[in-house]
């Protein structure tokens, strides 16, 4: 067995800090009261989900009524989106996947870390259940060093991948971008008339990318008036309520948005900017990111297994957090964009559209923003920067953390019942009617 | 070009008779106006559903109100019924497909043949816009011979394999049989208790195989009485209507069917016979049939793709009706099913599960069914059994057509708008509500 480098190794801490879901924890015992289930109490095998023929009534999580992504079944439900909604297939076509290598080092188990939090110093192994992780899967210099499944997720499965489908539809716009089918600085409403009216008519395509646009617009899901939950109203695949008279699809709710602010100020992680981006991309291209996100990225680099969104009621692919994906998939990708672009030896896009996810967005309008756990960070192309030493950047919800200078890719699956920054970014997609 | 031999392109007439839509051809003429459209001017790429950002509304077929399964739509819908309900997959594994080899012949273009009712001889080529062809693909000695593609469907796409679903669950009934796991004399009241007051009750395993159990059932979809729609309601995955006291899953339904006539009389075609035989197959195995078609049979093949089927609301899939796949591999089960279980030397299942499929069932109970296109044919294990010289079997509503003797394989999906002995056994997993 290979033994990994002492460096490489001394760079995990750092890594785990930065991707550990229970960086929110103080948060996580306000909201939750002290009995919230563990990682083995609310393991979706041991709870028995959706077992037998039929599973017993107590056990059943399907539509309409079961609240599917309430912890603890949302523990099921992240590796079972298709079972419950409509979905678009993102293929991976029809020739042999590319197998990974393999160079496992069990020293991995043995890493402390301490979360950014500043509570106790942490065992790998202890954070795995902290964070419910359903997958964990680290790549150095393109060789896996470590895989570990647990909850509903084998490596067969496929996981909802929640807010990192906003990095891949924003690694779709950069390479649009480098490869000049996509201007960004053209506005919006230029190239989606839908969208004149609406704030985003005069916001850029770059304000887009760096989700710097000046929008009404609140994610507080404790606020019934918040817009969330007409855009979620609107995204549902499902039969609309008696009555309802609101936006029926993605785009309709889009076109409705206010401005608030000024756009290139501040930035502000709202969910619409990445649906506005997959409208601006499937204009652009003619293709739906479904589609372009199979011909360009997943046909290309030998993923195992096919990926899918979840969709709304006209067939448009939740561009901002409904892509499913296996852990290997998703590794693949990552592997991908740390060797910018090329993978075997073979282009498959520009490498400036890499070198702009990493050199990040606006900082200033980031720190305007007052984000707590990644200061003197920035956003670009749906992607968070560091701007730390090692140039690491990452997709985030999920996790997708890409070290460049220690050659390392890791991608996390997790169920955590706060779900951090993940289920406000999935909902829209999953609840029905209001 | 290697040349088919003369002998084989004989066969091939009798063949295209027996599995061409158009037998239906004097109930389509009543059924439908004459100005019907021809497969050409339905061909769905250029009615333009679906296509476009948004796609304009009239273009628009989606969940709850576009009536998707009527035509032309269903010539969209047919390839697509994931992007419009939940479902469940069936999993290829993670290997490198078998690629199939090719040894095309378009001499089969040149053949001839005369239509089951007796009407005038028709040229291959218009059979296939005749039967509103999505794909044909014709398998010689193992080797494809001949591949075609239109309308909704290309090699990577899957298309509905609609009735033949209902010979995808037979097969692995027989397979279990021929294991011993199942005994076909057991009643199906002993093996799911939840059954045992009803119709299924005191029938045994080898009706359900053979469709002789006698269930007051009726598929007319002519008579607003008949129970076909209490089943379409209770198998639709989404919410009931308001004040819906009837049955809310396959299962339950099942339960509900009352007896008519006696068991082992007469063959009935009857859809829920092999949803009651698909619960068998989970009961006893613990596997659901999406499972269960995967380990056994979709890992081993060399699949291209996976399958999936569409499922009710608590995820129980159709198994009569709701798998969709890729043509090449659906090819690929006909031919593990000519070679007996046998694929590159290994052996699958045991060959009896193949044979008793070939044998057929009873002849006197199907005889007295008055079947007017299939004189002196059987069913048994959800499959068609010619009883020609050459010993020809078939899965019907799409096809799989296998004749030993010829050493061919021919599958073929279509979207024709009668959907002769097809859109009845779909139904109920598509239409909403009652």
């Amino acid at each position: 067995m290979p033994r990994l480098t002492r460096r490489f190794i001394s760079v995990l801490p750092l890594a785990m800090s930065t991707i550990f879901v229970g960086w929110a924890a103080p948060a996580f015992a306000q909201a939750f009261n002290s009995d919230v289930l563990s990682a083995d109490e609310s393991d979706p095998n041991r709870l028995g989900w959706m077992q037998g023929f039929p599973p017993v009534s107590e056990r059943v999580i399907g539509q309409p009524d079961s609240n599917y992504f309430s912890f603890p079944k949302m523990r099921w439900t992240v590796c079972h989106f298709r079972e419950l909604l409509p979905t678009k297939q993102v293929s991976r076509g029809l020739g042999a996947p590319m197998p990974l290598t393999y160079a496992l080092d069990d020293a991995i188990n043995d890493v402390l870390f301490t979360p950014l939090d500043g509570s106790e110093p942490m065992s790998w192994q202890v954070s795995l259940s902290e964070n419910y992780t359903d997958g964990l899967l680290i790549l150095h210099q393109g060789q896996v060093v470590y895989e570990y499944y647990a909850g509903c997720l084998d490596e067969a499965g496929q996981h909802g991948a929640m807010s990192v489908t906003k990095s891949m539809t924003g690694l779709l716009g950069e390479i649009l971008v480098a490869e000049g089918a996509l201007d960004e600085e053209a506005l919006v409403g230029d190239i989606l008339p839908e969208l004149a009216n609406s704030a985003f008519g005069n916001a850029t395509v770059q304000q887009l990318l760096e989700m710097t646009t000046g929008l009404a617009y609140s994610e507080d899901y404790s606020d019934p008036n918040a817009e969330i939950w007409a855009y979620n109203a609107a995204a549902s695949p499902l039969p609309k309520p008696e009555g309802y008279s609101g936006p029926r699809t993605y785009y309709e709710y889009l076109a409705t948005v206010q401005p608030e602010g000024e756009h290139g100020q501040v930035f502000g992680y709202k969910t619409i900017n990445t649906d506005a981006l997959g409208w601006v991309i499937a204009r652009t291209t003619g293709e739906s990111v479904t589609s372009l996100l199979s011909s360009r990225i997943w046909q290309r680099i030998g993923a195992e297994q096919d990926g899918y969104f979840t969709v709304d009621s006209i067939g448009t692919p939740f561009a901002a957090g409904g892509l499913s994906a296996g852990l290997r998939d998703m590794v693949r990708v990552g592997q991908l964009v740390l060797n910018e672009g090329v993978i075997n030896g073979k282009q498959l896009f520009p490498a400036a559209a890499v070198e702009r996810i990493r050199q990040g967005g606006g900082r200033q309008a980031f720190a305007a923003a007052g984000y707590r756990t990644l200061p003197g960070g920035s956003y670009r192309g749906m992607w968070w920067s560091l701007h730390n030493d090692h140039g690491a950047f990452t997709a985030r919800g999920q996790t997708i953390y890409i070290d460049p200078t220690a050659e390392m890719v890791i991608v996390r699956f997790a169920s955590h019942p706060v779900a951090g920054n993940t289920a406000p970014h999935l909902a829209p997609s999953l609840s029905s009617g209001s």
